[in-house]
């Protein structure tokens, strides 16, 4: 089944606050400028399925053990990819998707320390085996991050501390250095920097002039 | 972990329908009589968490996907397991818990034809690998089932067809007869009888007089 999709699959990866949702948002641009019919999406992906999930999980009343969290973030992942994203691909559309399973591996796995085993399968799992075919993984120094993040208000994975914060962004550099078809994107930059410099990967990745 | 615990892990199992409340509240009854400390409990397990989760899954507006379906079930599982199971068995109490994983196998794996390795996998992933001490499945034929289903009010599960229902019914019976420490109990039968049969395997699984 998915031998047989047609588009392109790109995901934005890296800690909060690195700026996916701009430099992906101009990035959607690029690509439509380009001749791309564009999906763009964020996990958990919009649908009402998801949402209702994520009110579960982001409700700080709730003292959600870790496997039942990973189980939720997976459940959404599953119908994120079986609703919106496998379609789009199979219509030969570029999916543009801000955070997807190295997420899970980054917070759940290196972060919180669960068995990276165990996340792994069920990455696999939730997605049918569907990988990206380019990943842009955005890192910043913590500090540059705190001094942002001070503005902004909290959920509970926000209100982790340093530490966790710390092992989540050494978990995406070790990542992006070992996956294939992967970039890693200094963000503490200005955006329009951050953007030239992901316009070269993913033009050269899907063979479009940058 | 699970090695220390010290408590008896019961579990009623079956189809909707086949008596699994009442069977439950009388066994419990049963157990107290002979001195054990009881937590009566079901599936998802009356969590804040786990009903949030339970809304979402009977909730008929939702177009859930199969795999993020089982996704749900296991994260309901994880947490109801990790919250009470678990520290209930550790205590030294006797845990009564209506539907397990044994229902997962049945109605996502024979009942809805997922990957029935897939499907062992997520159950060991949820429960971390807990187990139950006895197992009691409930077995009725479907023209008695159907007799008494039409006076209920049905949600999303118990909408699905009779092909559906007879597919769980055989994987019951299949799993109640491949499993170790396992009864299959005949349901279509007055409640006490059924009551006096189900004491008589549990007594004797726990050493208890009947």
């Amino acid at each position: 089944m998915l031998k047989k999709r047609q588009g392109f699959f790109i995901v934005l990866e890296g800690p909060d606050r690195t700026g996916k949702s701009t430099q992906s948002r101009l990035l959607a641009d690029f690509l439509k400028k380009r001749g791309q019919q564009v999906v763009h999406t964020r996990e958990p992906g919009g649908t009402a399925f998801a949402e209702a999930i994520r009110r579960v999980l982001l409700d700080p009343r709730h003292d959600v053990h870790p496997v039942a969290e990973i189980l939720l973030y997976e459940a959404s992942r599953a119908q994120h990819t079986h609703e919106k994203i496998i379609p789009a691909l199979k219509a030969g559309k570029t999916v543009l998707c801000e955070r997807y399973t190295l997420s899970t591996t980054a917070y759940q796995g290196y972060g919180r320390g669960l068995d990276l085993k165990m996340v792994a399968v069920l990455n696999k799992i939730a997605t049918s085996g569907l990988r990206p075919d380019f990943t842009v993984v955005m890192d910043m120094p913590d500090s540059f991050f705190v001094s942002r993040g001070r503005k902004l208000k909290s959920d509970r994975l926000e209100r982790a501390s340093a530490l966790f914060r710390a092992r989540v962004r050494r978990a995406y550099r070790k990542l992006a250095a070992e996956m294939p078809r992967t970039a890693l994107i200094r963000a503490d930059r200005p955006p329009e920097q951050v953007q030239a410099h992901m316009r070269l990967k993913i033009a050269r990745a899907l063979g479009l002039k940058p």
